[in-house]
């Protein structure tokens, strides 16, 4: 993948919703989208859309639009979802054999190889295919699997440990679904994911007197 | 659950990172916890921590701490994470079939009670003890199982009617697992978590030359 530059996480997470809404219309047989026919889909301001498809380096033409294969082919590649990435999973209790279930990850260019645990009655299992092999093999796999990205799905008590252990074994960068807070690793990106967490944010907004 | 104040996301966000630090300082026999010795294990500023333990009904001792079991009570608590709230699995495909393998999810107060997809290779299944329904029965099984939340994790495409078909049925609350964007429906809380949208944050961070 080519260098890019930085992209605010924002603006990241709404680009997904705008290729989404490009291959409905796409489906549909629309040949050109503007910001303003998303806008009207995805019930957000077209200046907003407008700015944020500006990251991509594709060029619309005035009043009429991007082409609409050409904008979907971008975003695609913009955001990653074609190239696939090596990773392994950290922890293959509930969450980690869960998450190497679901084809979905694959789709948006996420290829798990592997997973990795502690527990003798995991370790040397098959899990969707992939094997599970113990921790102390981490750093010799890591290498041979051509894997730069860890997943942590361990108990978060092993998470601080388990990240330091990835990071001495290469990992370019550490998806977090614990809900211990990673503190930055020089070279390793930190991507923290705590659907836990988002579950607690649901269940204030459900309880809450006064919205926003 | 008593109604709540109004929380900034990030705040809420922070606070299981608190709680799971507090839950092993407690492991350890520590009986006070203040703020600064928080700080020290999860790596932010004490002031911040301060401030967003301020919104929790406890109180401190001025150079002492908050009391360890308290906390850790009243974290869990504000959490939302000792309640249980019935919840039903909108698509039952890849990754719906794996947030219902999750047993993390039940440790943090969701009960998941019941599938629903329109796959008849799906419907009349069992997963993990819970039972999988057409989506025609979901008006009628929403109030017989009394669940208040149901959790989106079907294809793209049917992500917008989905949700309009269990606003209607009566769900308090929507969890958005796809890339599409619902938009506010009055009286229903939505919490979106694209996975797949933070994949690509961690496809950019990679891959910026630029760090910020």
């Amino acid at each position: 993948m080519t260098p890019q530059t930085f992209v605010p996480e924002p603006a990241i997470c709404r680009l997904p919703w705008y290729l989404a809404c490009v291959t409905r219309m796409r489906a549909r047989g629309v040949e050109y989208i503007s910001s303003t026919a998303i806008s009207k889909e995805v019930n957000l301001d077209a200046s907003q859309i407008a700015k944020d498809l500006s990251y991509l380096n594709i060029k619309g033409k005035t009043r009429i639009g991007y082409e609409a294969s050409q904008l979907e082919e971008g975003l695609t590649d913009f955001l990653g979802f074609r190239y696939t990435h090596n990773a392994v999973m950290m922890g293959v209790g509930s969450l980690g054999a869960a998450l190497m279930s679901d084809s979905g990850l694959e789709r948006y260019g996420l290829n798990i190889v592997a997973g990795f645990d502690i527990n003798p009655a995991l370790t040397g299992t098959v899990i969707e295919g992939r094997p599970v092999y113990h921790l102390d093999s981490l750093k010799e796999k890591m290498k041979s699997l051509n894997a730069e990205i860890a997943i942590i799905a361990v108990p978060v008590e092993a998470a601080a440990s388990v990240a330091a252990l990835c990071a001495e074994a290469g990992a370019k960068a550490l998806w977090n679904f614990t809900p211990f807070h990673i503190t930055a690793i020089p070279g390793v990106t930190i991507q923290n994911t705590s659907i836990y967490a988002h579950l607690a944010v649901m269940y204030n907004r459900m309880n809450c007197q006064e919205k926003p």
